[in-house]
């Protein structure tokens, strides 16, 4: 077929694909048109146009190219791209938004062609970089990774990030398709149609960029055939459309964001529309049908701390790494510029190509960790839990995207001292248990960190981990184990006046306050709930009916963490919890100061367990 | 004085600056010395070289110009300059990160002179754009705003959020002041020394750069009285200086990041610093004598939804700012570019000189919210509640700044409908609850919307407020008044089978239940929780004390939200609490729909209820 005849019929294919656009949207009653329809061009040109490479039949080929809507409410456009495929009858495309459809109002994974959910904006890129970070230096496969960007969506700093990261790891097998089509939800973007404004600045940081009139087929074909060219550096094609194009009483024109045509509009629209042949189909070209090398796992290392007493689960993390590496060769540290102080730098030493410096840019460390994910390899992703806080949005958005990622928060709680409030992790717990399925663990010493860890990687989905900045008392032996939903009971006895629940640094502060108890004849059930979700019901329930009074002491916000935890798990005990938590607002000091301070300390658990047994 | 015995007294009072740092930090035995060393002359020369306008005895006057340690780890300098000021001792220096010390370890408006908390990278921006846009905009005075950047922290997208706001604004006023040392924690910064890599970055984007020996008091100050220039584009010096410099055998040098020196190597240091001046104090410029012209405040509006029974509460938002912005015209509005659906609209519509567009860029909005709060503004900052989470981690820095900023999270739970997860806030009230001194609130119809927006203009502090996508009928009288830590009992008897526990949307199922309950002559009680944080104690004891079960239902995660905001207020009550939340992952459908799939729905509710009291 020669070059004019292709391009015809990619001219059919897009008026085939308005088609389905507007009468999925029209038919659901809502949905985003007119962002959709400013992208037709720039996705036929791609996937039809003998440059995206993909294997229907597998969607999970390791070697097919990769493609994420950035800009995912132009979900109807990636239907239709699909339906064009002959993968979606136009029955199916009618069901969008519809309860129980796999074409749900942005992209998720229920679609079988969805690898990552979007729809968030400027979450993306971040993604693609991951996936973009995997061919080349992981899989060391020649599949691209194409990202469909809005232009309003490029005021995200997150994006940045990923530019300034993917032109670093010189990601020459990342495309960014940039659709500027002038107008945002509520006006005018900040640079309207000024591609060049765009252009600039992307250039500045070190990509490639190509403009091209977003609307002409053989302009957006030869942009992406240019891209054949290894040249060291990501490739953003910038493109000027026009929202709604295709409609032209709705064309560039704004108030019509979100907003679908009526039935009689969307009469008039096809009528403009013209000729659709729906039994058009476009053909998309297959990958290499190469795979990368094979990886055998092995065993685990063996936990040994002999001869050590007090260690910081912080390093443990980094040593559990290293350990349980031979297990599971599909993990991957990825960390904030601060993998000195999270020890990840130890997996660093060992494994360095197995290891991303992700700089002070947590958002897209987030997104680069599902893209990982995506593309199966278990990400360990690391940094201050304070400052994993940074990418909140990026994490709620991956629950939805069935991904596996570890997070790793280190410096959890008022105990890191001196540094002060603005690196102290004290809502972390309470984040990370509000999402679908995540597990989260807070281990109190070095062996419950390296089996956590391990625990962790084993399981399939989003898991956090809290670690300690300062060096803690080593309480296990190196062969017990620590299943998810487990606990410890590290003291009890027949005669337990209260149980005292603790996780993490306050472990050893309920230990100490065991000590003074029993020089004064009072015995206190210590329970050590490393796993915070899910929680020990069985032991919590036990302790509550065998002890008076229970305890609740976390070096975390008063609300969302270990005490919200423990109620929720004996909602239905009636049973009375007293929480000892960070209540005050921290500031700098000595860690023992702060944690007298805000009275999570052996000295505050005595006092408490006096108080509630002699009251 | 002429230039040159101005600037050798200049680089005096850096040598005795370089003294403080390396002395406070020695002597906490923690800190950023070489961080703080970089910056020395820059602000040096900006402070005491006649360019910094301030009065230290008056820290809040209007016009004093302001500086933000975005590079908060540099905390040494900055108190250090105030030492030179002859506003600090030495004594007061040798108490740096002290417990009870206001010189802590990041700044925090425990110190005077201190308006922002930093210490979490790549916010101080943003908090600079607020407050420029104060000058420019709000308060129209000549005030400067100058920001000391790290590089390493270049790498956080807010910058770059910050960055393209504050061009878009024509912020002349706004000054950053970037501190190129190289060296980032655990390694060289993306860029090392190539101060252009960062020039033409920023150029970019808008900004005019100037290029300094950032070590060369004439070269900085030269740069600094450029700015006299108006030219309505933001400043960025970039000043290429040395991590460490004064301390020869630390200079340049990876590994010495947040260590401070030995006793020993103090001495060295000191001694090779030469003869240092501890009398000598720098002379800091007096501002213009100029105020911005008084506001009255006169009454808010009255509440009238006459003739209207169903009404979105979002929309009761944006009446409710223009009803009440003459009793507190100090308010002002920023939203992430979806202002309507936020309708902040209404108020940008009526108000339009106090409104600020913030874009798709909500970090960069929570840290100009906190800039402006700091300039005695009451921002209302609003999103969809889900993507209030991108701003987490600032939001988390504002509650150690004693921030006045009124969150809005619209389009709160799955009952937003079509649109999917990826627009449901489904963690937002987990959040905010955990925040110091908060206050939540998720009124169910207009008028409890219109009160709440209210009293949280007249809360000092963080308050957050979650508005509803879909209409709700109206249910209470407009001059009924809703106190913060209130509730409302929608329906009660004195044989009440059950509470349910509701607020925002859920109210209205629970009314549908208590109605189907009626005719099955099963009484419950109704409860409107629309203060989550801090919750109506009184009326939830007296409801577990007077009905034999207690139900809450909230559209938000199980985890966090109304349950667990319950449980926590009834800790030493020993109920049961039976929760109804979102449980499964949602998906697109119907509003109804997806409240039925959720098990949150009337009928939900009537089932539970049935169960209980059969069962």
């Amino acid at each position: 077929m020669n070059t004019r005849h292709h391009e015809e019929r990619l001219t059919d294919i897009a008026r085939l694909i308005r088609y389905y656009i507007l009468k999925a949207t029209t038919h659901a009653g809502s949905g985003h048109p007119t962002s959709s329809l400013s992208a037709t061009e720039l996705m036929t040109a791609l996937v039809f146009g003998g440059i995206f490479r993909y294997d229907p039949n597998n969607p999970d080929h390791p070697n097919n190219d990769r493609i994420i809507f950035s800009k995912g409410h132009a979900s109807p456009l990636y239907y239709a791209i699909w339906a064009a495929a002959g993968r979606l009858s136009e029955e199916d495309i009618l069901t969008y938004r519809q309860f129980g459809s796999s074409l749900e109002g942005h992209p998720t994974p229920a679609f079988r062609y969805v690898d990552a959910a979007t729809g968030s904006l400027g979450q993306g890129l971040s993604i693609g970089v991951g996936m973009a970070i995997n061919a080349k230096y992981l899989d060391k496969l020649p599949y691209r990774t194409y990202v469909l960007l809005g232009d309003s969506e490029m005021a995200e700093g997150s994006q940045w990030e990923a530019i300034q990261i993917a032109a670093h790891y010189k990601l020459d097998n990342l495309i960014g398709i940039l659709d500027v089509n002038r107008l945002g939800q509520r006006g005018e973007t900040m640079y309207g149609h000024d591609l060049e404004a765009y252009g600039k600045r992307i250039r500045s940081f070190g990509w490639k960029t190509l403009l091209v009139d977003g609307h002409s087929i053989s302009e957006v074909r030869a942009a992406l055939m240019e891209i054949d060219e290894r040249s060291d550096r990501p490739i953003m094609i910038i493109a000027k459309t026009i929202k709604g194009k295709g409609v032209s009483f709705v064309e560039d024109q704004n108030g019509f964001h979100g907003k679908a045509l009526s039935e009689e509009d969307l009469d008039k629209a096809l009528k403009a529309l013209g000729n659709v042949d729906t039994s058009l189909r476009g053909e998309i070209k297959a990958p290499e049908d190469i795979r990368p090398p094979s990886m055998e796992s092995g065993s685990a290392g063996r936990i040994d701390y002999t001869g050590e007493e007090s260690v910081p689960t912080r390093n443990a993390y980094g040593n559990a790494l290293n350990r349980i590496y031979a297990r599971f060769p599909r993990i991957v540290s990825i960390d904030g510029e601060v993998s000195n102080s999270t020890r990840a730098a130890y997996f660093k030493k060992e494994h360095s190509e197995r290891f991303f410096e992700m700089y002070i840019a947590e958002q897209n460390m987030a997104g680069v960790a599902l893209g990982l994910s995506c593309r199966g390899k278990i990400p360990f992703a690391s940094s201050f839990a304070a400052f994993l806080s940074r990418a909140c949005d990026q994490i709620r958005m991956s629950q939805y995207s069935d991904a596996d990622i570890k997070f790793v928060g280190s410096h959890g709680g008022v105990s890191i001292g001196q540094d002060g409030p603005s690196q102290m992790g004290l809502e972390d717990l309470a984040f990370f248990r509000t999402l679908f399925g995540s597990i989260v663990l807070y281990p109190c010493d070095a062996v419950s960190t390296e089996r956590l860890v391990e625990e962790a990687a084993a399981y399939r989905g989003i898991a956090y981990i809290r670690t300690t900045r300062m060096a803690t008392p080593i309480l296990y032996d190196a062969d017990e184990s620590f299943p998810i939903g487990g606990s410890k009971v590290l003291k009890q006895s027949d005669s337990d006046a209260a149980t005292v629940i603790a996780a993490g640094v306050t472990v050893h502060e309920a230990l100490e306050a065991w000590q003074t108890l029993q020089e004064s004849g009072v015995s206190i059930r210590v329970i050590d709930l490393y796993s915070v979700k899910p929680v020990d019901v069985d032991t919590l329930k036990r302790a509550a009916a065998e002890t008076d009074h229970l305890i609740t002491v976390e070096d975390h916000s008063a609300q969302g963490g270990l005490a919200d935890a423990v109620r929720e798990a004996l909602t239905l005990e009636a049973v009375r919890l007293h929480a000892l938590a960070v209540r005050k607002k921290p500031k700098s000091g000595k860690p023992r100061e702060l944690l007298e301070f805000e009275e999570i300390s052996g000295k505050a658990i005595v006092e408490k367990v006096k108080e509630l047994v002699d009251g």
